[in-house]
């Protein structure tokens, strides 16, 4: 750490522990050089850094104050669905959040999509390019259904970051982390089957569940350490759920890593009701600490989890290259791939492949995840300061998906129809739920980059969510001013 | 046509009417040059040109000679399946199949591969490299789910070709024609409905049928004229059928083109029971008669023809670059694909957007049927040549596939099993079969390279059926000879 980050990271530890209080005014850069024996630059460099944050604020002619900002908000507790399995519907909403990525100009508040455009992935311009060049025919061949083997070989190496020894004979490559899930949720369960699931759980995981005619129970997940095990042995007890669905690392939408002693509980619990555990590894990359958290699939010992993820996080969705490890599972997997798509497209296999061999991987990597870690406290720092109070808001330990909690009776969808007219999209909670919970949350990127424009959004949601919360607060009757909602969304956290 | 191709094709015919028979001298350059009022040159290109297609043999100091051959093989009867809903199975052997693709000395007689080795495929190289080098962040984004819009264009205007009159908007690109044909599918079906299907069907297609749990009813189809359409109408008389499949263009496995009239006739069927069609075009476009023959879908008033084709066959199988005209089904395929595999890889659609704009797409369409057609005449050659008599051979009016038939008691995944020793392999009639018929037919590709080395696998094969054959002539108890010799293994075609 240089010497202008360090004495940033200081001043900011002190803003952030009430020394230096919102709206006072910072000491001049002349009396910090003085106190911490620093030049000029340096404390210039560190006020410039904080600006950046936008944890202070330079007034002409009268130095640095400290940004006015509210308290930290608290963390969403635990959530409590229903205990029990529940048909998945929700389509036309997911339709709409899809169909909003067509719109050139909507502020995609509410999609996963990663940023594509750090200098770091331009070597894979170069790549393709290359590729293109040498006119391998292999790249216009039927590819080996279970993936271009050089790619196989690249995935294994990296599993090894996850605790994970796989040979790439264990690996398959699929059309994105999507079908890596598809054919890992078909490969050991038929329609009518119960999988369990972590509630709130990724919106196109359940459309998949839907869409095989597979019945979810949504078991109580803690925002900070994951799914419960007790709830989830209960549900094994009561039900004969076939398989378990959880993302361990960087949950999506709840940005958690759950603790490794929890990853073990869960795998013995697997194993003493002898189901599946499907593991969706897809941001277990872009943890903001270093070393990255293992995976579930690193403890297995007898093949019954399917380790799922892609390159669409990390590198680009475009791509569509994804993998599964599916264990035991291998056979099962190649059949529902066939049946599906048949094999993945060769050439973007090929052009990851060399990406990673060419060792323009891990440095990609590490910026992305010091890129989302920064972008995470200025997006913090913009809820806090444009949304109203009596909110929740999670705290990600990687990736770039931030969950937000309001008050029991306040309608998202309602907010995400407002908020499109000013061409702005958020992901609506009851879209994470089979029973049509979390109707009361959102979940936003990000993962934009940080301009006037994404600012101004984040202003206009957050100015919006206060006039839906006066709307919605109890001293109003909650069916006189909220005619649309429905059933279904009712509270879920206290 | 120039004059030596009139001249070459005028002699061609007079060989085939038997003018000329097997080893008789042919007149001299001199001579045909006086008789035909051409000049030397021109004779000696047209006798080249007859040399290449085999027809002819030249002996050094006499001349040429008509190449002995042996009277052409019938084409084999209407197709007789059981008229009753059977599961299917078989995903053994398809594996079997499909792990042969990855032994590089393997001859993949028995492939779906088209040739890839053409010149006028190269522009799509250069668009490959020249889009990379355009850093197009498009490229890397999440696709549409629909498709690039400037692919999906492109695709409507190729589809005024076959009579359809598509809009953009109707189109939906996928991951090749396999998800075409998987979303299809389960647009229309639940698991445990019946569909369906020619007979024989091609194994991708009833793969995926099974995969979903649902049964096939396989329709009597004749190998010149398409599905049966009387049988067809029993069939739906007796049993809830939801959809049919066909091939009506270039048919996988029997090569033919369906009249109109039966298109039509078809057609109506499906109105007056109420069903949806899905129409496979995948080689539609690689029929060897100018102009390309009309689909169901160009038909079809009421939107319950979804039209399912792909660039595979035409372009390149590796660019997994598909689409369906889903008519009225448009909203179930897009959830269907969401489930799935969400979008389609951008790359790979940009670069064939481009290269169908660019205007390479036609040239490269003319040179493939034409290479076709002339492997077939080569194939066909060969085949008589190596071959036994009392064998029926399909005659394919475009792509690259032939069907072969054997008498009753031949068992082609015997043969096959030996042929994998001699490094060759061949696609086994059963698996065109849900109630394991076809067991004495075998599908080959002739796209191959038409080398010593193919012409020697054509030897190998066409000795290695003498053989079988004479193990399983009648005279010879079928039972002793035959130990591993499945019940399904039953003659289909008299």
């Amino acid at each position: 750490m240089t010497r202008y980050q360090h004495l940033a990271t200081l001043l900011a530890q002190r803003i952030e522990q009430g020394l230096y209080q919102g709206g006072e005014r910072l000491p001049s850069v002349r009396t910090l050089s003085t106190e911490h024996g620093v030049s000029i630059s340096t404390v210039q460099q560190a006020y410039h850094l904080l600006e950046e944050k936008q944890l202070i604020t330079p007034q002409p002619r009268s130095g640095y104050f400290v940004t006015p900002r509210k308290a930290a908000p608290p963390v969403p507790a635990i959530s409590r669905p229903a205990q029990r399995p529940v048909e998945i519907t929700q389509w036309g909403s997911v339709l709409e959040l899809i169909n909003a990525r067509l719109e050139e100009d909507m502020l995609q508040l509410g999609s996963g999509m990663p940023d594509i455009s750090q200098p770091t992935i331009k070597p894979l311009w170069k790549v393709m390019s290359r590729l293109a060049q040498k006119q391998d025919l292999r790249m216009l061949n039927y590819d080996n259904i279970y993936g271009v083997p050089a790619l196989r070989e690249q995935v294994a190496r990296l599993a090894i970051d996850s605790g994970c020894q796989l040979s790439a004979d264990e690996i398959v490559i699929t059309t994105g982390c999507h079908e890596a899930l598809s054919v890992s949720i078909r490969s050991v369960c038929q329609p009518g089957d119960i999988i369990a699931v972590e509630s709130p759980t990724f919106h196109g995981t359940m459309q998949t569940l839907h869409g095989f005619g597979i019945k979810v129970i949504e078991i109580p997940t803690d925002c900070e350490t994951g799914i419960s095990l007790e709830a989830l042995e209960l549900a094994l007890d009561q039900w004969p759920i076939k398989a378990v669905v959880v993302v361990p690392n960087c949950n999506n939408p709840l940005g958690f890593v759950m603790p490794d002693n929890r990853k073990r509980g869960l795998l013995a619990l697997a194993q003493r009701f002898d189901i599946a555990i499907i593991e969706d590894d897809v941001y277990g990359e872009l943890v903001y600490d270093y070393p990255r958290p293992i995976t579930i699939k690193s403890l297995d010992q007898d093949g019954r989890v399917m380790l799922c993820s892609s390159f669409s996080k990390v590198l680009a969705p475009g791509l569509r290259v994804g993998w599964v490890a599916p264990g035991r599972y291998l056979d099962r997997v190649i059949h529902m791939k066939y049946i599906g798509t048949g094999s993945t497209a060769t050439q973007m296999q090929m052009t990851v492949a060399e990406f990673i061999r060419l060792g323009h991987y891990q440095p990609h990597l590490r910026r992305m995840r010091a890129h989302y870690q920064r972008n995470l406290d200025i997006f913090t720092h913009w809820v806090r300061h444009y949304f109203p109070c009596g909110i929740c808001v999670t705290r990600p330990q990687g990736g770039f998906l931030m969950w937000i909690e309001l008050p029991e009776a306040f309608d998202s969808v309602r907010l995400n129809r407002e908020l499109r007219e000013c061409n702005i999209q958020i992901s609506v909670g009851s879209l994470f739920s089979a029973a049509g919970k979390y109707r009361n949350c959102l979940r936003l990127n990000y993962a934009l980059p940080f301009n006037p424009q994404t600012e101004r959004a984040l202003a206009i949601l957050g100015a919006a969510v206060e006039r839906a919360m006066e709307c919605c607060m109890p001293a109003i009757p909650a069916a006189a001013e909220l005619p649309e909602k429905s059933e279904g969304g009712t509270a879920v956290n206290q």
